[in-house]
């Protein structure tokens, strides 16, 4: 269960940054040299804690009525990475001297990422180095620097100057609307000092006002005397000693993060803590590392008989998820994760529908947690909902940190109301795995009544039809369109499923009543089933497949294979105008609304609208390829679905879309999961239950998952001949497997695998 | 022919700033007060040159591929308004003492502004004063201010005390779309001072780095003693003098404007010419203005009998047009004229398809220029084509000083496409009026080709028709849009126009090709012909109307009668998600169609069309109105046209849109004009002559024109009996009235006036 990259590669310096990145859900430090790097190197040294933001205005050139005012950005937070090493008066940098040994290793399974490198310095002094970074799951204020330094060749003088640094910029780039648009310092720093052999700084967001305060002490057995400095954006402190020929010298950077939306006096919070953190011994941190990684393998690990590195893929995917997962509430998975700074840090759509599903089937709990988040923001949706004209109703911002809507552009930001139903759908499916009733009593029922409002204020009936116009759909090639058909199969099993919903809640507590709690009256009720009843479906009789919306079809389409490979992504190289009014996507969209609401679609009209798709999409955006396997994987193409599934599963650790060095792309990392377990076991969650559909790829030998449903633990492992399932409580689970129903408990059941045909 | 306001009102500063500025095409300057006004009183001092443009950097929150990268701006130029007297010791302001008169006058006959006051000082002094400004039509680049001051029952020192001041600020409004998102200083002072008595002033806009000088002087018959100071960012000149009562001193400040793109050495061009004017008495340059005047009111000038506020209401939109207009090919109209700085003094389509139609029938020369300007900028066009993704073609930018596009919102700017067909309607109009085949062979002929060639890229084929997807119509409440109406049905009109002028010109000169000249082929032509046969132009069967684009008529109408009267204009009351996707129009825009090619169009689907647009219309644009009076009067609601027309011809004399403080609505100056012409009375211009189709409303006795046709011209006149048709040369010209050919030639000829029923 490891990562590894061997040797120096000056271009990829800011990848592997991304790719070793140390996270736990509250602090993410990327994976920077603690000593630096050189100017013409690229490196993006950042750190970041989930949803610390700052704030800043939007410029418009043209503001219209409702645009949002200001946005809010992660924070690139101070910098406690730094350690320069003084050997015997060289400093080490893997950029001088000779390199006889540099190896970057992120270990799944400790949780820890380890750079170990053998340096001949210019003067010819050989020495091994060893730098271990965690970022503890256990308190998520920790993270830890561990260093050895052995003397191969020469005995001499050892320095170590350990940095705190405010004076840190985020990054941007003017030119890339998926980045923030200018490079920006975001920190002053209100208190920095040293105090009992502790260095802390307190620093506050310029626009937001929020604060983080960070601390940092060193402990080491090897004798090492420290001299502190305070400098206006930085303190230091500066470990001296003596080192032999062969003898190690070791010692331990503590690093503590707090801040103001979680912590209620960050500065003194974060020196206790660090001290605390610090009186016990490293050891003893990465064991309660390790212990508590074992259980998230146990809990979630895919394990696959195939190539190497697929499984390496799979691994690093679900670490990631891990990683980036706020679990408080205040904070959800950004785009990013805690990787790095691409959108902003913003929270999206692609927490719920890529992401959220992983955490549904492993870790239930983290998976409320994100709801939590939504529901503490439905406030602010209410709000983005009256400023976009509507009444009484919710709708959720496109992109966000603290619920206010972030997007500046909203043909492809606002104007994609699917997110309200792509949240329910979270809510909808938690409710459907774990039969949470009291938590749909609590938030999940109000949160679905009010954003399916929506709906009714947006759509208008026609010909006996209810019709959505002018919203956009997840395929952000076409703007601003009628009747999008993700938009309105989405809306209508939100709509349908609420009520459902409802309905149990009053069925299970005799005093609820959702007229008394939200208002919804029995006229409501039949409004909500009547438009998901009569909503239009734009269908193309010609072709036997949906139309993306209603005018899709009647398009040019874009001639893609005519166009050289430079000019992909699209939205880089040509105006909006140019593939705005053509047939091309950017990403899945008809395809993603059937494999999330497949029920009463044929599966030939299914398959047919797979392949139209299928030919014009570019792929351009990160989140198409996993959805194209799990489809393929449905229609019966399985090994389409295994190509689909091995760009996804590389796409970080082989940086397929080119840009990892911004960050991981951590609605892939859903993607990989979802890949095989909704791909290729073809698990599906109803309301009345889970069902399977099994088959498996040439190249793998063999495919196996744990998943938690309804509080059991379900193991899944599928081969070339037979589907092998098992539970592990007393209570036995149905099934349905192939559309058959079958009875699961400790006696592993054992059933043939389909071969399908796909022609 | 006067506009006469009287009484000091602190809340129409600015609107009559606006309404009695005096411009000549080159330069405009706002009417503010020479002597100033309190800083809370709202007042924008202006003064502007003709496509003087500054450069700024466009932010963007998402910047996308394609978009502009920085806007050009008219740029408020030195003031050299300033006049501050002191009278006997006390300064003139009308915002103290007591005021006996105040009356504001704009002479449309003599083209000066004076305003004639009579004041009372704190100290009980009275004073009559008067100042008369005039921007020379016969010199662009001179503006005088004529002061002549009268004490009436005192006698005592008089000082006037004149400025030039570069300090200088253009008007803001982050929250408004229409006007430019910051206050901001555009001015760097380069070299300032005086020289024999003459001030002067060079400044460079400090973004564009295009330069301005002028350059100021005072003569003076009452024996003043004038001294001259130069301080960092302003000159002034103090005249001294005694001041006896009932004798009045008076005095000349003349003054020059220059700019870097009309001018080889700005700064000493202003300095040589102001002398040189100066050297003229005033009185001659005055008479030069009548002189000058009296040929443009008989040229264009509209009798009418009725009210009198609305032959004033005329009378101020052709003055208005011609104040405005650039005669000099690098220059057009902007929409506020030269009367403010509203829409950053771009360039737009109003100039082409609301403004050309008077100066083409009553100064084919200024017609000419402004075409002239489109030729000029016709690569600038070419780049905008390219950075949108099309080759070897044109596309205009929306807006633009220089040629290159202006507009940061491309839904509502660049996606308006129909601009082009829009330049060229007015190019083929010029050839069907003036019948100018030389200018055609020279420049015209090029620009259509050019335009129409980016339909055949941007339309596409299928089910046999040509359709053209992706692109907004003049009805911005509707944006990006298939098969806008208005488009389509234009670009039939500029393909086929296109082709035939082609033919025309290889008939009348054997040596020229097309095809050699524009590379335009054989097949070229033919796919002109078929896109132009074929093109789809949306028609509602069960309406029996045309509908504004493919999907316009399945949208839910806003109900507009629910609406308060402060939610107008809608796009500063909502997000534009909330009209985008509903029936609501801001103007005329199917409407618009029929009025320009209704060549083909039933008369009951014209009518149809025309009344159900009507009720969804809200007339946000100012664009709006004078159309749906020109349509009312075609479809024979003759009484209904007046009421538009009312609305339209006291839009700025009324300030009817609440914003003329901003700077007159130059368009609707055009929509004045036409209102009578092509409303009452009809007139359209055809390939092989002119059609009438004479109206009156019942309020008006009688109307009267000329038109300038071929080279001749022609003098209509209507009351409610007769209509009367003479031509002044002694070839007779054919003439369509009512459908049938009629010749005219300098015998009067009436036809009796058609009564048409209106149901």
């Amino acid at each position: 269960m490891k990562i590894t990259r061997i040797g120096l590669n000056r271009n990829e310096i800011a990848l592997r940054e991304s790719l070793f990145h140390v996270a736990n859900g509250y602090l993410g430090v990327r994976a920077c040299f603690e000593e630096g790097t050189p100017a013409d190197v690229r490196s993006i040294r950042g750190a970041y804690l989930n949803a610390f933001y700052d704030l800043t205005p939007i410029v418009y050139a043209e503001k219209m009525h409702g645009f949002p005012e200001a946005a809010q950005t992660i924070v690139n937070i101070v910098d406690q990475q730094g350690i320069t090493l003084w050997l015997h008066g060289e400093p080490f940098s893997p950029f001088t001297g000779t390199l006889l040994l540099f190896e970057q290793t992120l270990d799944m399974a400790l949780g820890q990422y380890i750079r170990h490198v053998v340096w001949r310095s210019p003067a010819g002094l050989e020495t091994e180095l060893r730098f271990c970074r965690m970022a503890s799951f256990y308190a998520k204020e920790l993270m830890t620097i561990d260093v050895a330094v052995t003397p191969r060749n020469w005995s001499g003088t050892f320095q170590a100057v350990s940095t705190q640094i405010s004076d840190v910029y985020n990054d941007g780039d003017p030119n890339d609307p998926r980045k923030a648009s200018e490079r920006k310092r975001r920190l002053q720093t209100q208190d920095s000092g040293h105090h009992n052999g502790c260095m802390y700084m307190h620093c506050q967001a310029i626009g937001s006002g929020e604060v983080m305060a960070c601390a940092a002490l060193h402990t080491s057995d090897s004798g090492l005397q420290g001299v502190c400095s305070t400098y206006p954006a930085s303190n230091s402190e500066t470990l001296s000693g003596k080192a032999e020929q062969g003898k190690t010298i070791s010692f331990v950077k503590w690093c503590v993060y707090t801040d103001s939306r979680r912590h209620h006096d960050p500065m003194s919070d974060a020196q206790d803590m660090v001290r605390d953190f610090a009186s016990l011994p490293i050891d003893m941190w990465y064991a309660r590392q390790r212990t508590l990684l074992n259980d998230l393998w146990d809990a979630s690990r895919i394990i696959i008989e195939g190539p190497p590195s697929l499984q390496t893929g799979i691994d690093f995917a679900i670490y990631s998820l891990f990683q980036s997962a706020g679990r408080d509430g205040i904070s959800s998975i950004a785009s990013k994760g805690l990787s790095g700074e691409g959108y902003e840090g913003h929270f999206f759509w692609d927490t719920e529908i890529y992401m959220f599903p992983f955490f549904l089937l492993t870790h239930p709990q983290i998976a409320r947690a994100l709801l939590d988040f939504r529901y503490a923001t439905l406030d602010g949706a209410r709000q983005q909902a009256r400023l976009l004209g509507h009444k009484n109703c919710a709708l959720y911002p496109w992109r966000t940190i603290t619920g206010s809507e972030c997007s500046a552009y909203f043909p492809s930001g606002s104007a994609q109301y699917h997110i309200n139903s792509d949240i329910a759908h979270a809510v909808i499916t938690y409710y459907d795995v774990t039969g949470d009733l009291d938590y749909m009593m609590e938030k999940g029922a109000e949160l679905l009544v009010e954003t399916a409002r929506l709906w009714l204020d947006t759509g208008h009936w026609k010909d006996g039809q209810f019709r959505i116009d002018g919203v956009t759909g997840p395929d952000e090639y076409t703007c601003l369109v009628n009747n999008n058909y993700y938009t309105n199969l989405s809306m209508q099993y939100h709509l349908r499923s609420t009520l459902r919903i409802c309905a149990d809640l009053e069925r299970a507590y005799p005093s609820f009543s959702a007229r008394e709690s939200f208002g919804l009256t029995e006229s409501e009720k039949q409004a909500f089933q009547e438009a998901s009843d009569k909503v239009l479906l734009p269908y193309d009789e010609t072709l036997g497949i949906f139309a993306q919306d209603d005018s899709f079809l009647q398009k040019q389409k874009l001639a893609l294979s005519s166009l050289p490979k430079e000019a992909f992504p699209l939205l880089l190289s040509f105006h909006p105008l140019a593939f705005n009014r053509r047939q091309v996507c950017k990403q899945a969209d008809a395809v993603l609304a059937h494999f999330l609401y497949e029920d009463g679609i044929p599966e030939d009209v299914m398959r047919r609208t797979y392949l139209y798709y299928e030919e014009i999409t570019t792929h351009d955006s990160s989140l198409s390829q996993c959805v194209f396997s799990m489809m393929a994987a449905r229609i019966g193409e399985t090994e389409k679905a295994y190509t689909y599934f091995m760009n996804t599963a590389h796409m970080d650790t082989e940086n397929k879309q080119g840009n990892t060095d911004d960050g991981i792309h951590a609605a892939n990392m859903g993607g990989t999961y979802m890949g095989i377990v909704f791909g290729f076991a073809g698990l599906r969650i109803h309301a009345n239950g889970l069902s399977l559909h099994p088959c498996i790829p040439k190249a793998l030998e063999r495919y196996a998952f744990p998943i938690c449903y309804q509080g059991k633990r379900i193991h899944l492992q599928v081969d070339h001949e037979t589907i092998t399932l098992q539970e592990n409580s007393t209570e036995p689970i149905s099934i349905a497997v192939y559309g058959l129903h079958y009875v699961i408990d400790k006696q592993p059941l054992c059933i043939p695998l389909k071969h399908i045909s796909n022609s």
